[in-house]
């Protein structure tokens, strides 16, 4: 059996019992019940997708895979394919989007070069693991062999065997690849069953003759490649994206591993939903970070059912999204963990029968161990 | 000149030359034009309202007004009265939400007793502001006198004074008071001409049949004190809450003080209503954190032309939203202030002409000051 059927195999999906469980505490903590929203639900889902009541995100990282794409020559993009490599190694200065909000939200950064079209040599920090230089251009042909795409998915699952052998708690997704919402777009409109200009956007933000272009250039792809929606290995070699296929990966190995998932922008999106068509089940350990500008986005999430997190009119990628999801994930976590109970604060609840413990004034009857805040 | 009059005066418009300035440099960072949406946004703003091209928000704190209202003996709320000093407690030892979010945020959280009906003695850490004991029960007659509500709003402009002294550069607000929802929704409702049901929600949590009593008492208070939505000062004082009258007072303080407020939720929203409703200027100076579910909340964000930063189903009140709201703030600061330009990192810019300083790979040749992150 191959790593990738091995991987599948793998994942289970999330035991609703520690749902439950997760719950029952919140209900108990100094506060209307559900009134911290969505934050209960992400700490929830945390304890369930560990199966750890007592889960600390204290090791995060996100990963940014970083690929290239023949499909740049047709004129898709607002920026030269040179950027690709460029970036990296501004990735690697931490001098990058990514880099300020992953610093923020304490989460570790790890650049692969799994696709580029650039000999980086013994770059430091950078995880070699180049797959192909580039992919080929989608408008004459397929992007890759079938056995190409197998590579760079077993990337991803790799990495995410490694991190969570390392102790890493969380994992986002991020990419860095000039050209790469073309085939994005032309992957989800096949699996969407969408007309091509439903998914296209203006990626780094072409005018209205180059996108008329990039739709031409997508439809162009589809019809040549005809890849079959029923198989997902066939539509990512065909369309292609070393990048999009590592995070494919990596959502497979960090569902196999337990271990949920943020997922950042379009191009994410697009990773995560290969991983959904090989195996549904990785759902339960997904979060997607938020709903980008690019049309297509919001499609692929509906597909899948998934709600984003937050709306902030961002279109970077690199993982800049999963950045500032994972924070708002850990809030909850947090909160989880570090409120106090009804009993613990001495807080009586509701007037209508379900009071417990409830603690009468004045406060020296109070007991509890964190300090006060106020003024520090 | 009264000391609320005095505060109005100085209040000046933002200088829109900052803005200016500020997306100079954004547009020059490594990044699409304008791809960090929202963050870039909220970077732009602070520097304008600081008129500082290099803000830090390295001292951040949140103001959680404490105050009791008459109006709980109606039987509006889901939580008996004592919950309100029971809470406080819980603040000063670090157990509620709103300590665990400042905490993830890194924001300081100042709880301040400004009508709590309870004798806190000497309580370490609270900051001893009471003016009333509670409102009094405003289905009968008025919640305070127009004296009373002026010393409230004062003692919000003294703190925003004495913070802005420390240093401290970014507010948020935040409140704690068992039936503070009815009196926020009568005032809602006097200020946006909406039916009472249009603006009222379920508070902690009530159910339908106590709803309908909490829209019958709004109702009947505002019949019964006749408040002129023209004089804010006569609806505050009439329909009142103690926290929400210091709430006005510390966003007219912060925006005297050109220093920006993060409004939390509904309640805050009524006491920030007040605020502009007494000077609209002091719009330029606030975020609005979130939109939380109480109905009336998004119907005033909407009159004060406000746009959330986050919706995450959130309703607890506190300063909990304000938390989240400001850390995503300070993540576009940061983005603003630590992302490398294309210049410094060597990378291309955009192919259609606006090209500048492109550095051509290799690495070697490329500069910059930051250590790579990567396998941190």
């Amino acid at each position: 059996m191959s790593k990738l059927e091995q991987t599948i195999n793998s994942i289970k999906p999330v035991n609703p019992a520690f749902y439950e469980k997760a719950q029952k505490r919140l209900d108990n903590l100094t506060k209307p019940q559900g009134s911290l929203g969505r934050l209960e639900q992400f700490a929830a889902r945390i304890v369930a997708v560990s199966e750890n009541t007592k889960p600390v995100l204290n090791k995060k990282a996100i990963f940014t895979f970083a690929g290239d794409h023949g499909v740049a020559d047709e004129g898709v993009s607002a920026f030269p394919k040179e950027v690709t490599p460029q970036m990296v190694l501004n990735f690697l200065r931490g001098g990058a989007g990514i880099n300020v909000l992953a610093r923020h939200a304490g989460v570790d950064v790890v650049v692969i070069d799994i696709g580029v079209d650039y000999e980086f040599g013994n770059t430091d920090g950078l995880v070699h693991k180049k797959i192909i230089r580039g992919t080929k251009n989608i408008r004459k042909g397929p992007a890759m062999t079938q056995e190409e795409a197998i590579k760079c998915i077993e990337v991803g699952i790799d990495l995410a065997n490694e991190y969570a052998k390392k102790g890493y708690r969380i994992f986002g997704t991020g990419e860095m690849g000039i050209a790469n919402t073309t085939p994005s777009s032309a992957i989800a409109a096949v699996f969407s069953k969408r007309t091509v200009e439903d998914v296209t956007g203006r990626g780094t933000g072409i005018d209205d003759g180059a996108f008329k272009n990039k739709v031409r250039v997508i439809e162009d792809a589809i019809k040549i490649n005809k890849p079959n929606p029923k198989d997902p290995l066939d539509v990512l070699a065909k369309l292609g994206g070393a990048e999009i296929a590592g995070i494919a990966g990596l959502v497979l190995g960090a569902a196999a591993n337990r271990i949920p998932v943020v997922i950042d922008g379009f191009i994410s999106t697009v990773g995560a939903l290969i991983a959904y068509e090989l195996c549904p089940t990785v759902k339960d350990y997904m979060f997607a970070a938020h709903t980008s500008v690019e049309r297509g986005h919001w499609i692929m999430l509906e597909k899948m059912d998934m709600k984003p997190i937050l709306n902030l009119n961002m279109r970077l990628g690199e993982g800049t999204g999963a950045a500032l999801g994972i924070s708002l994930i850990e809030a909850g976590v947090k909160i989880y963990n570090e409120m106090a109970t009804f009993g613990e604060a001495g807080v009586s609840d509701r007037n209508d029968g379900k009071e417990q413990e409830a603690v009468n004034l004045p406060p020296q009857t109070l007991s509890g161990g964190q300090k006060s805040e106020a003024g520090r």
